[in-house]
């Protein structure tokens, strides 16, 4: 598995010409890497008696990052299968009539399942962003930074979904879908702005 | 080193409540990931007979990327430990005035320092924002997504570093020392912002 890799040679890998993994992974990496600074902030709160109020929410914050964390180390590992799975698909003989229709089968269901991960990344970072938030506005001071870095990295991690999801939907025929991603990813980027346009305010560093 | 960490630990290790590493490595993480994106992005470039004119610049550029991503490896490791060397000038006794006075002046060179880190963060990954507008302008189509995603990633490094300035520049007493960091991160801060823009508005993703 990708998050097996030593760091260095992730992104050894990462560099290669090979396209997966890519833009995707590397929004997951930024998902988990948010999650994790989120963690930590947690982590400094918990037991600290200036905290005693919102060390049970605090807490629930923390284990639903933790579970965000390993979500996106499994979505790394799906994105660039994903992605693989188009490619192969593509690589499908089309010399008669039905392996056309076939190919062009394979080919629509796979870049509708490469839309659909990265789509998975996007939802699940929005979520990090509030967790996050939460954690900036309640968690320890002296650690504001940390929770300020973990909401733009997650915000970072749902526009890298959406940017991989816009580059798929060109190519998907089935309309219907399209215009539900499109609505669902419009509805993302407006509210991830927000939230950071609203920790930004909030937390004046 | 913590890049010789499995990802999966390293994620760990930053969501533990030891203090670092922290969100100073979590920027230069996320600048290592921008800096492999935009490689990725320029030898899928290099090679392609369409974008022979451009060839050279983009091999250039893709050199400079391998070189930042190095330095931002490196920089991870640096964040942790300028942070640790403050806890520790934290820990001196100061029992006496000349201990008092030791320790004032540890704190002082090891904050100073745990704020030029993160500031060589910020610059470095301004660099690689530029490089990764220049391969999202003239490199593979195809994967433009994933140029975007590294200029956003880097802004994120740019940021996240310095954020990391700001918070410990309260406690500097050098005033001098303050203001030239001050006016340099206003810098940067609007240079990056320019430039995310400048790519949003030019790449129509």
């Amino acid at each position: 598995m990708l998050s097996d890799m030593k760091l260095r040679d992730f992104l050894e890998k990462l560099s290669s010409k090979e396209p997966a993994p890519g833009g995707g992974s590397a929004s997951a990496l930024a998902g988990a890497t948010a999650a994790s600074l989120g963690c930590m902030v947690a982590n400094l709160t918990i037991g600290k008696k200036k905290y005693q109020d919102v060390e049970e929410e605090i807490k629930k914050i923390k284990e639903k990052l933790e579970e965000y964390r390993n979500k996106f180390l499994i979505e790394m590992e799906e994105d660039a299968k994903a992605f693989n799975k188009v490619i192969d698909a593509l690589k499908l003989p089309k010399d008669t009539e039905e392996q056309k229709k076939v190919r062009k089968e394979k080919i629509q269901e796979a870049t509708k399942e490469a839309t659909l991960v990265p789509l998975k990344i996007s939802k699940d970072a929005l979520d990090v962003m509030e967790l996050a938030e939460s954690i900036a506005e309640k968690g320890y001071k002296m650690a504001l930074s940390d929770a300020v870095i973990a909401v733009i990295l997650a915000k970072d991690a749902v526009l890298g979904g959406i940017y991989n999801v816009k580059i798929n939907l060109p190519n998907i025929k089935d309309q219907e879908f399209v215009d539900n991603i499109k609505s669902a990813i419009e509805k993302m980027e407006s509210e991830a702005n927000a939230i950071e346009l609203r920790t930004l305010y909030n937390t004046h560093l």
